[in-house]
């Protein structure tokens, strides 16, 4: 049992992860938003008291906080006595607000690995590079460290763990599909920091097939999906965080990750990465200023944050689980539909915010309630994954099931 | 009869003007070559002494400048003894330069239309805005101006007076048709700086037809043309200099310019401008830097000089006459093909920075001779030409007539 949340990070994703902390304050207690920028987090609690989302009267407090330094995180977590962590921050700073958490003997969750600003797609699996590390210290310290527990990675985890729990003992692969067929009526933006989307693609597509990691170049390997609500989508298997832990716990299966992109998406993406316009090594004009092409792309794109508002259209992100039960072909789809307009009226957020921010506050009800609080660094497929469904069905994200015998809830 | 050149610039156009220069320094005397970096001036130099390319022996000068002094232009016009002035540098400096020659007396000559830094694309006819502003004051001095003399415009200009005067003297409509079937090699290029180059194509697509100004957008309006050598290619509506000078001289023809484009210029053009990137305004990034994107774009794409060793293929560019002769239709289709890899081997230039940089020597050459030597300021379809074929024809770039009787040299 643990009580009162820290959310480090004021951008779309801490803005969702703030309103949900607030709808659930009964279970969470007081609720505290650190970030670099104090008047980020002042807007974020403002939207929030505007939509009158506290449940009940309690705090909800911002706090200015330098998250690359370790001992200032460890010193907030002692001032505000919050014994959850939540940090959607750049993920530039996880491994700092980890080490804090480690060292205050309070739970840590992410949304994604971690990163260092002047390297780009590491060797696999990522997270042992940095996260897994440090899970000796958690499980000597008792620590509860959920990593990547957003929705990809961390909700279609639970759908794998789920499929195979339930359906297909015999797993031969897990293939993850997000699909957002949204639209924002722009000519062109990405759906969060520029910065982070273009560098998620520039690197080498890592998948784990016939028991080993293969390499791929992004947008080299692409095919249609048929799913539900959002019907037929292209999607191109992409580098993604969920499958380097996926593939160390299950690796008897096939393990891919696919994302759905229009042509247009990727000759706009094509163009700029050619001409080297994604390039986060700086250049010299003729006039002699030093200037690094990405940040320039990115300050002439929309921010993701004001397409919110015209944000209409559904996204489904899904696992399909392939394999045998009983020594026959068994195979489902476990998946949620999200609506971007409902997103927005509820919390102010477009639904690529909403999904990723919603799983975190559902893991620290979790948390809170002693269901989770496993005390040792986990990825999402370890620990059971219908507790999570049932809260996530109660705050906004429901699952369902597709497979032979039909479409319906996960617990229909 | 004048002797002495001073050139002013050293692109890669400036460069292509001081080999031909020096080819035909019988004629012209010393060559003096001027520019703000002298070391560029003197890397011309090396490279006219590499190829042999002096014709007799004699005077080649580097000189630094800033050309938007025009008393400082006027000195060295009057230190060098310089009598003809070859302007080929950026288009921010022809007014300054004009001023100059005026002052001094001596013949002056550019390729492209004056440009203010600030301003796209003025209203028509653009010669109104600066340079036939300076007719009286050329007149009264009698100083020979020839504006617009390089093959686009320039060359053009006498393709379309040589085929009224010959073919079609009833003449109802002009196209200039530019075509280069060349490749580089490379992703995307453009093939002289690209910020004029972008620059050209962000602003309206004037056209003089049924006897007015008419207005469209870059793209809008795109057909194909069978040309000889180059064959059947896309060529798009265009703003362009001697649009607007032929449609002062020949109201009663309708006078378009057409330009080949490849669907991947245009679709890069195309992200890149609604992305925001070529524009000449400035942005700031997150980190607070101030930058304008054209000038980021620019920094990341090749330097068009550096294209001239691989470039290969061949360029047709020419003007297409129709109207009546004698009561009855009639038609020809003046032109000149050039080579890339000949340019090259030639005076170590691609063929763009070729077909740009021989006409104003050929007209050098003529006013050297007093040819053309006419005391006042004109456009190059004012004046005769058949010299300007003969010069032109000896000297790298012959003129080829096409119409229903054949294809052959103008003079066959």
């Amino acid at each position: 049992m643990k009580r009162n949340v820290l959310i480090i990070g004021a951008g779309g994703v801490a803005q969702v992860v703030a309103h949900k902390c607030a709808q659930n304050n009964d279970i969470l207690g007081e609720i505290h938003i650190a970030s670099r920028t104090l008047s980020k987090c002042e807007a974020i609690i403002a939207s929030v008291h505007e939509k009158g989302a506290m449940k009940v009267e309690g705090v909800l407090q911002p706090h200015a906080l330098n998250a690359r330094d370790s001992a200032a995180v460890v010193a907030l977590i002692r001032e505000t006595g919050a014994e959850i962590v939540i940090n959607v921050a750049q993920v530039f700073v996880n491994m700092p607000v980890l080490e804090a958490c480690i060292e205050a003997g309070v739970a840590y969750m992410d949304t994604a690995i971690h990163e260092e600003p002047d390297q780009i797609c590491e060797t696999p699996p990522w997270y042992g590079n940095y996260e897994w590390k440090r899970r000796a210290a958690c499980a000597e310290k008792g620590v509860t460290a959920i990593l990547g527990v957003g929705f990809d990675p961390g909700v279609v985890n639970a759908f794998a763990r789920f499929g195979i729990d339930e359906f297909v003992p015999q797993v031969e692969s897990i293939d993850i599909v997000d699909i957002n067929a949204g639209s924002h009526g722009r000519w062109f933006s990405t759906n969060f920091d520029p910065e982070i989307n273009f560098r998620e693609f520039t690197g080498t597509v890592y998948s784990w097939q016939k028991g080993a990691w293969q390499e791929n170049t992004m947008f080299e390997v692409g095919r249609e999906w048929d799913l539900p609500v959002v019907g037929t989508q292209k999607a191109y298997m992409t580098g993604h965080d969920e499958v380097h832990s996926l593939a160390t716990n299950y690796p008897q299966a096939d393990v891919r990750f696919w994302m759905g992109f229009g042509d247009h998406y990727i000759n706009v993406f094509t163009v700029l990465k050619n001409l080297g316009l994604l390039s986060e090594k700086p250049v010299v004009t003729a006039e002699g200023l030093e200037v690094i092409p990405l940040k320039v792309v990115k300050a002439v794109l929309p921010d993701p944050a004001s397409l919110a508002p015209d944000y209409v259209g559904k996204t489904c992100i899904g696992t399909l689980v392939k394999g045998t039960r009983d020594g026959k072909p068994a195979e489902v789809f476990v998946y949620n539909v999200a609506d971007h307009k409902d997103a927005y009226l509820e919390v102010g957020s477009q639904g690529i915010s909403y999904t990723a921010g919603v799983p975190p506050v559902a893991a620290a009800i979790l948390i809170a309630k002693g269901v989770w609080d496993v005390s040792r660094m986990v990825n999402v497929e370890e620990l059971d994954p219908k507790p999570f469904f049932e809260v996530l069905d109660r705050i906004g994200l429901p699952t369902r099931v597709k497979d032979a015998t039909g479409d319906r809830p996960w617990n229909a």
